[in-house]
């Protein structure tokens, strides 16, 4: 009988990887390693549950662990910490409530994840500030402004969480001040989009401070203020969201090889410098589908995407993890912004790219029919070969738009192929020109040849 | 000093070539010849000046006649017939004012649209029976809604005309019966989606008839009645939309090809059998991005690009019309259908592929978010290629998802790729998997390899 396939970490990626491989070899054991208690949930809907529109902490949950355990005959370890993988003995060293035993695996997945990025600021153990990437912190953010009534809040950093936290905060009667160090928010998603979101947020009240560093926090057991360079601000309450780091120490101190984003270099199957050891999700590398080199986008989808096919692979059926194009979106009050592929000129010309970019203005509809709206579409193409390379979509409807453009970077496809797609059209959902069309429109007459 | 390009028709298609030709090349003359008073108006938008939505007629024309001849340089002549095209001395027979000229044409664009086809019914020409097709004819039903109150009205024909009629009427406060022949409505949408949306008329209201021949209308002077084999049920309106005919007698009487459709024959840049004469818009045939064969879509987008390219290839830059895809979408009430690419399973089997298709359905958001409706999604691809060949996907919301299929139509994507695409997720907008992406998923269990 082969050894199991044993999974580190029981989120997206993990139990992915799980449901999968039983589904497609119910006879093959499956372990899940989880050293919490929460397993598959929806990390992305944190913010909500803070907003008040998610009722209960549990709803965010996808499968529950009796469900795993009872209907998908996934062998289910909450509480189970792994503290070492020996990939030659193909053993993990698991800590349980006090005790420690080996398990062999025939093959595994490392899905271990990625923690908030915590800098060293001066009273970052007050109460009051959190950081927000678990399920407990979410709760114990919620408990906080449910019963110490904050009626300031900081957030430091404007990416997705910073973003998503203010609209939170806002909502639930708080003043918001957001500390970003870059000079615009939502960084990966290019100037126009950013400055489109950026003024929106002050229009609703949050108080943004671009290239504003934070030093750290101020109080006595609680925190009280943000300290800036030469300033400080009131807080009764602060969100830190800089960034994410891949879990990989795991992973590197059994030999398993990092790249150069930091994260577990994987090949397109998802495995490791080992042949039966997988890595995937936000503790991962995946491929970038423009440049081809590793990248790290630790999103719910590519870790649910990569488990799935690594579950199929280790099931007898090599499947391809699929890459990464970046393709991200965000809503940020009556906003929503979404992006894809390479925005960013150097990362374009480091890929060997010549890039031309367009922004464009265009209603969401026609004028005539009530209710349109304006999307503002910036496209990036190859400025030699036409290749669209990437895009990013801001306004009040319709940004899922992005999708269009994210398959035609998949795809590989011109800006004259992108131009003469055959999109839906009716006044209720589009102009007759949807606007990712004119964007190629515009766009196409920067392009050579 | 080159001879000017004409252009019969002044619609989508013909302004859509006569800007763009002036746009690339402004010392070429372009004269356009319309025989009515309307250009370039958007006959998609005129269910919804019945409806009430769109205050005027006038709102529904995206560009002007002033404006096409003093801010566009174009020749334009309303009122001016084209009555004979002789490709051999290369000039058009005009009729306008009661005189006749020839006018000679170093290019040409047939773009003389489609009718709306008129079976031989008794008392079509009662009082009170319509077509929908020019803007004469909206005017028309709109003063008859308002001056003459009918408190029932008949619609034949379950397409897109008798959908968006039906929707705009019951609006109006009347009692809306259709009459299909078929065995369901909207016929090129596939039976998932006709029958929800088929459900969600009746719903509203709408008394629907499937598999019921319409024999003609009865009345004196006005109409009172519709005449079916064996039944009679009251109407005090009637709309005939039983679907269009490409006008193209002109063409051919002038001795130009028609294909297999019965629509003008145009190769990949829109050209006739005739070097210098060009044919786009509702009365000439596209290229289908799936079979490769001639298709007729008389639809706003195909003539608009189609135009576009004619335009910017006669003024040098040869420039491919992009084929169809036959993407369509269509609002009934509250709900959205749309479809792309190739769903009956006779004309895949015609094309060489051996098709396979799922239908599902999934929740336009995760289930905590608040506000998720349901999408149902049909996909059809290639069994032995794995090759997308179509979708169909019908709901409250998001069924502009269409357009992702449309582009892995048009990329010759396998539904292996169209799974593993990047899509943006964010559980304001979408669950993680997509429901594109969950129907692939399902559908790849049923291809080979």
């Amino acid at each position: 009988m082969t050894d199991p396939f044993v999974i580190v970490g029981g989120d997206a990626a993990g139990m992915s990887a799980a449901s999968k491989a039983k589904r497609e070899d119910p006879d093959r054991e499956v372990v899940v390693f989880e050293k919490g208690d929460w397993v598959s949930y929806a990390a992305c809907g944190m913010p909500y549950y803070v907003k008040g529109e998610v009722d209960d902490l549990e709803d965010l949950v996808a499968v529950t662990p009796e469900e795993f355990r009872e209907e998908r005959d996934v062998d289910l370890r909450t509480g189970h910490e792994v503290v070492a993988i020996d990939p030659e003995a193909k053993t993990v060293t698991v800590d349980a409530d006090g005790e420690r035993f080996d398990q062999p695996y025939g093959d595994l997945l490392i899905a271990t994840g990625a923690r908030a990025v915590e800098p060293p600021f001066e009273g970052f153990d007050l109460e009051g500030v959190f950081t927000l990437r678990s399920m407990d912190e979410a709760d114990a953010i919620e408990d906080f402004v449910d019963e110490q009534e904050p009626r300031t809040a900081a957030i430091v950093g404007g990416g997705y969480v910073g973003v998503e936290m203010a609209e939170a905060l806002v909502e639930r009667g708080i003043d918001v001040s957001v500390f970003e160090m870059l000079p615009r928010i939502l960084q990966p998603f290019g100037e126009a989009t950013a400055s489109t979101v950026a003024d929106h947020l002050r229009e609703q009240g949050v108080d943004l401070h671009l290239e504003t560093a934070v030093e750290g926090f101020g109080g006595v057991d609680r925190v009280e203020t943000v300290q800036l360079e030469d300033d400080a601000v009131s807080a009764d309450l602060v969100v830190v969201g800089v960034g994410v780091a891949p879990n990989v120490e795991l992973a590197e101190e059994a030999g398993i090889d990092l790249g150069p984003t930091g994260a577990i270099a994987t090949d397109e199957y998802g495995r490791t410098n080992y042949e039966d050891v997988f890595a995937a999700g936000d503790c991962a590398e995946e491929d970038h589908v423009v440049t081809g080199e590793p990248d790290h986008v630790p999103l719910a989808l590519t870790a649910n995407r990569a488990g799935r096919a690594i579950g199929t692979t280790v099931a007898g059926d090599p499947t391809p993890t699929g890459g990464t194009a970046g393709t991200a979106i965000v809503k940020a009050f009556d906003l929503g912004a979404a992006r894809t592929g390479i925005l960013e000129d150097d990362r374009a010309r480091e890929a060997g790219f010549d890039p031309v970019s367009v922004t464009i203005d265009a209603a969401t509809r026609p004028h005539y029919y009530p209710g349109a709206t304006e999307l503002t579409v910036t496209l990036v193409a190859d400025g030699e070969s036409g290749r669209v390379l990437g895009a990013s979509v801001v306004g009040e409807e319709g940004v899922k738009r992005i999708d269009t453009v994210a398959t035609a970077v998949h795809a590989e496809l011109t800006v004259a192929e992108l131009r003469n797609l055959d999109l839906a059209y009716a006044p209720p959902f589009s102009p007759v020109w949807d606007p990712i069309l004119t964007a190629a429109k515009v766009l196409e007459g920067n392009v050579d040849g």
